[in-house]
């Protein structure tokens, strides 16, 4: 019998804690998978402060790759239908819905499942099978996961680089705001889910990218790996009125952008966004996913620049596939794995204090497989 | 030579005036009317105290239908290609698109169009032809206006009753929001164009009309001429949180609207909005015309609901020739004409305080065609 | 232990076997259903010939309306989380999508799902539990199973009146052609999928339909039901071409009808459709469900008139649902029950025989309860 | 007084005329330009044999970029707001819809407008100004013409590179079909419209580009150039069976594509291309422009693979806008000036041969402008 760490967050505020549980064998339909690589997210910050709701204990870690240890009966190929085998480098959505309620038949937006499981988030530690977080040495995949063999030539740092930012891009610009041929698109916010909007922006064929965000070392690397086209640092340029004049200058007649995407969190850059996006312009709001209150916002803009106001919310398992069959593609073209920096398991307490203090652009645990023998 | 008497607004806030002004013959493709009914817009109340960027002097008046007494060369037409002569009843929309500019050839949008001529708003008085606002026993329709022969069967009063209210409904509710069979529908403010959103909404397959408003005067005959499934009145129930639970109460599952529209004016009624709105939902913001800065919103929610926003601005000539179309399907079904106070031209000042007050529905001016001869 | 009868296609083209199963205990999320009405399809006529891929032996029947007999562990709730228990009143989509595929995952087009399991199609009759088919006394239905309650003060004729055309227009006219307010539409054909796509369209707010099928019995029984303002007998009128320039003066300029829904199945109806298309018009090709080879189309025509031709390929559990929940609202308009005609259990073969003649708007079998004891 | 030379179509199938009118002079909002050059279309050879509408004689050419002579008065902007003067390189939509009837201001689609007036096809030379087609020194601009400047730092060859094809492109392939990120496009036919598609295709966002066509030298090209990602041979692999299983091998899974644009004119085609399109994919009829009549298609095959089926026809000016503003991104990439042969005004008849032989890509008069002085 095999037995595997785990981070494990009993008390909201309180430090991580290193359990151990005995990996289980797989169910019907079910997988267990090594981790190679289990991605922090900014939303694993808020959970550790009890900023949203959910059951504890909990193993942290809605993100991750790995390579498949067991396969349950039935299960033999992923939903692509590629065959899988032990050993073989997959990755996984972090939810999975009902797929019977009125969100997931009718409106078919299942990120709106209310009965929505998700790994690393609400699948408590304390109930069989234990591993249901991605900050482990092995993680337990229960039937009905939407599970997806790793296209050839990727490395797991390729497949963490985005994290969960990859799919709420996917969604919400690809699927929702879906930018044109030439658009100017303005990302605000250069963590993860804003590099990945601007690089799904960037692809999808906008004409120009601008970024706006900080600190300076991470547009540096925006820029250097070919994500954004202009970059503005809001630590240098702190009046927004100032931002808002040298963004709308980089768009075609000064008329603002065709879409900016907000993915910094903070509310008041809402008001600061809508004053960038043109007349008939969208405003695609990615990053509110914490309730940090209102904000003062002028509704006579919506209506006077007709604009489109889109809110997105996480991402479903057909996003997810999406985001893995993209992933050759924008490795292709940018090198992602110079965002992300690996941690040991044990240092799970670091790294979340790093993501959270900005220090680094993308965490990611990397367990020790040796620590499963 | 006729003479035409028409009301003027001089100074913004100071009463209007009633000047008199020779009635010109129609050049090539212009055409002379005689007013039958000048309607009376919320946005006239705005006009005249000055809210609203405008040159000054100018004959107010944007909403109207008329009869033709006089059409210039190569005039022979309206839009739709039927027949017009002197004597028929015709109406038209008050704005001309330049039709060249970005807005009107690419983005399709001419309500955006920057160069829009506008009668009874920004074409002056005190230039020839003088007679650019319907609110005068004539009007001047310069080459380029969207003229519309007045459907068979119809009265003036028909035309009035919903004013620019209607086209203003058309674009935002039928056009941007397309509410879908079967959808419940929530308007909030009951208005004209409140009163329009609900009309076309119910119309267009929703299944459940809930007006929210008042006073309870016009509920009552929102009810009576059967607009609206429900009411809710503001007066009666004034906490906004008890008004959203009796609100959420009439929706599928409690679950909120499907389409929420804003025809209120009046930024807190936007918070309220979004908390009537569904997941997935859509909210449009169709009556904040008028700046009345910015208000407390929370951006959690747009995301968190996965919302649409959507602002619409205004109308075209072609949803308002959509609008002359669709009257006689409404007038089939609603007494249309039971929502208009006519006044003499003289007494534009009374209606604009009335309709400043409440006191009526709609508003029409009724010069008398006999101060022509 | 119960028996139940069933009807059983055991060979195509033969006679149908009237067989007799026991009826199962259900397992664990399933449900055996007293069935009260098992309607008939054009679709079972092409099922009985072999003219469509399915296994044999099949209890026949997709269409069902009948009182809950037995709920297995963990059903007690519909699909909209309505309780449900024995004796209630129930209907429920004929398929079960997988879930996990490319098309349900990431298309979300569960319709085009290969591994759908479809009662009374794909499902043997000669494995447990048999009875896997409505035309029978009882059906078990198993876990997954989109199972709705049937509204209050709808009797089962009302459910079966549409069949599963009523689901099929929901997928076509609503979501994927969605009319618009004041559109003409034109229905081609006037079976049970041209009645449902013209009701719809009408509800939807349509200006106008126009239904263009036959016999002339079938067209008065439209026209008194109010589902279609004009009726066109194809019989009557024999030529295309009159019929066209006679469909084309219903139309507003007689530019063509915004929408044509092509309802009759026979691949000729196409080239004739697409000519009453207005330029900028949709055609919809709802009725080619069976494979009839191609036919002589003119590709220019296309291209010309910009026309947006669209297929729609039967009905999700969520068109089923809200296909359900539209009933009261149709029920309210229409005397759905007109269109039905019942046939004991053991006449199918009769049924089905009328069905093919057009003796019948609507055939479903009514199996007599008391069988079950 | 300047005289111009200009190619005159008199009789259809006769050889081409090059006769002599006056340069006059712009009256208010019109222009004269000198033409550098004057694309030939496939469409022209269709023109010059009677196979379309249009009135005799005619000056040919609607496509064109040259230099400014003079502006009539008011025109001293484009249309993007460009400040123009005598000696700028300007290029101009060949069309000018009527912007006031149903097509132009309710459904939006100038390209449907009756009444556009057509540099080179609908505008005689037998009356004032003559000179209204670009194979000529100079051309009339006409008042309401979509006048835009070339971006600066591109050359006239860039502009005719795809020639009307282009803004075609942007209308069909952009606009109307809208290919998402990662999507597979096969277009098939390889002239200037299928180029045009691919390239469009290929920068907004598609994952693969396949395109089939031919001949051999011409795939090459577009090989080299980058235009597309795998290229087929129809003189090389002549069965459309087993065109289509080597076209289906470079998709998803074989599932097909998710956009097919057909641009070949040639009826058969689309019968090929339905085939080629994935379940609930889009296929483009973007090159039927000539009436060839019927060919065998097979209706059921749109309803089983839910199809999308688009036609697309001619452009706007809005259109055209986008296209030029394209061009910068579109020349960065591709060496579009590798498409164009160029011919003397005289060598007209010769063009118009190579480019029904296809022995060029993309075929342009150079008229020499010392003939103007």
């Amino acid at each position: 019998v095999k037995r595997s760490r785990a981070v494990v967050l009993r008390e909201f505020g309180a430090q991580l804690d290193l359990a151990e549980f005995e990996v289980p064998e797989p169910g019907p339909g079910a997988a267990v998978v090594a981790v190679e690589l289990g991605g922090i997210c900014g939303t694993d910050a808020h959970l550790q402060r009890g900023h949203l709701p959910m059951p504890l204990p909990v193993v942290l870690g809605h993100e991750a790759v790995g390579r498949v240890i067991g396969l349950g009966d039935g299960l033999d190929r992923d939903v692509l239908g590629q065959p899988i085998a032990p050993g073989d480098l997959v990755t996984w959505a972090s939810s999975i819905a009902c797929g019977r309620c009125h969100w997931c038949l009718r409106e078919q937006e299942p990120t709106l499942c209310a009965d929505r499981a998700v790994y690393g988030i609400n699948r408590r530690a304390d109930r069989w099978p234990h591993l249901s977080g991605a900050w482990a040495d092995a993680i337990y995949l229960h039937p009905g996961t939407t599970l997806v063999a790793v296209p050839d030539g990727l490395e797991p740092v390729d497949v963490i680089a985005l994290g969960c930012a990859g799919p709420t891009a996917v969604h919400g610009v690809l699927r929702l705001a879906a930018p044109g041929f030439g658009d100017t698109v303005v990302v605000q916010g250069s963590g993860p889910v804003g590099l990945a909007a601007a690089i799904y922006a960037g692809r999808s064929g906008a004409g120009r990218v601008v970024l706006v965000g900080g600190p300076a070392g991470r547009l540096e690397l925006a820029r250097e790996l070919g994500i954004a086209d202009v970059c503005l640092d809001i630590f240098e340029v702190e009046d927004p009125a100032t931002r808002a004049r040298l963004v709308l200058a980089e768009t075609p007649g000064g008329r603002g952008a065709d879409l900016v995407v907000e993915c910094t969190g903070s509310p008041p850059a809402v008001a600061q966004g809508i004053d960038l996006c043109r007349p008939n312009g969208t405003y695609l709001i990615l990053g509110q996913y914490t309730d940090r209150g209102p904000t003062p916002l002028n509704p006579h803009l919506i209506t006077r620049k007709q604009l489109r106001v889109l809110g997105s919310w996480a991402f479903s398992g057909g996003h997810f596939v999406d985001y893995v069959e993209s992933l050759p593609r924008l490795v292709e073209r940018f090198e992602l794995h110079r965002l992300v920096s690996t941690y040991p398991l044990e240092s799970a307490g670091q790294a979340l204090d790093d993501v959270r203090a900005g220090r680094v652009v993308k965490a990611a645990l990397r367990p020790s497989r040796s620590a499963l023998v």
